[in-house]
């Protein structure tokens, strides 16, 4: 099942197939070293009525990044889990004058193996994440997200 | 020109065509009545993966629909601004199971009538809103936003 690809490109094909949204916004590319991950977008189908990038979608684009990273970096261990999101803080920093990047990674700390361990001993867990919205090499939004896993009933873990 | 409108309907078709992604999320109706405004949104074009709503969709109408009250609020006292979201709190409170709306209202105390002041002033104000949304009655999120209004120069004013 293609759901559970650890293929990035795969991966987004499976996300713009479930969250029509996605197919809308256009989502070009997006790539997982195993740290980071980035999604680019173009502006064309995400601006606004003064012709920058529309809040919602840098918004949505953020939002589903941080998701994407914690659901490849568990799928990665072995354990399919439902991801979602539980807060979030946005600061919108620039105008997005063109296509543009999210981008986000693993917190340099011991926070994703604590994520794994929580997995594996109650089946929940957190990890809070920092996104950032990158155009032209500016930093344009950042989110500061909280998001929640669970595992699945059906997962048989790493 | 109907981007001056204050004629909810013409308003939401305006948005619409404006910014494509409120196009693809399907908004359908948008009400104000001078202090409160609604959004209302299918969940079909706005679903995630597990089948409830997305939560960059649900972050997306929020931000719009603080967005589109700041803009028909000063619109409605003659005055024409450029409406920028500055920053946003959100929290997921509830899944969003069925078609779902946004609804935001004019603080309570006299913010609104200091952003007029501000407008008047500096030709520049800013707002705090907090949107709810809300499927089959229950608060499904909640999003606390700063809105930045900016006079455009060639706004005549009430």
């Amino acid at each position: 099942m293609s759901q559970l690809t650890t293929d990035p490109a795969a991966f987004l094909q499976w996300i713009k197939q479930q969250i029509p949204l996605t197919a809308a916004m256009q989502l070009q590319q997006l790539t997982f070293d195993g740290r980071q991950l980035r999604i680019t977008a173009p502006l064309a189908p995400n601006v606004n009525d003064k012709g920058t990038g529309f809040g919602g979608s840098l918004a949505s684009i953020a939002t589903l990044a941080g998701w994407a990273l914690t659901t490849l970096y568990l799928r990665h261990q072995g354990l399919e889990c439902d991801v979602v999101i539980a807060d979030s803080h946005l600061r919108y920093l620039a105008p997005v004058n063109g296509d543009f990047e999210a981008r986000v990674s693993l917190p340099l700390g011991d926070e994703s193996e604590q994520l794994l361990q929580r997995m594996q001993q109650r089946g929940r867990g957190r990890l809070e994440l920092q996104v950032e919205i990158l155009c032209n090499g500016e930093l344009c939004l950042s989110l500061d997200g909280r998001y929640v896993a669970m595992r699945r009933a059906d997962s048989q873990g790493a």
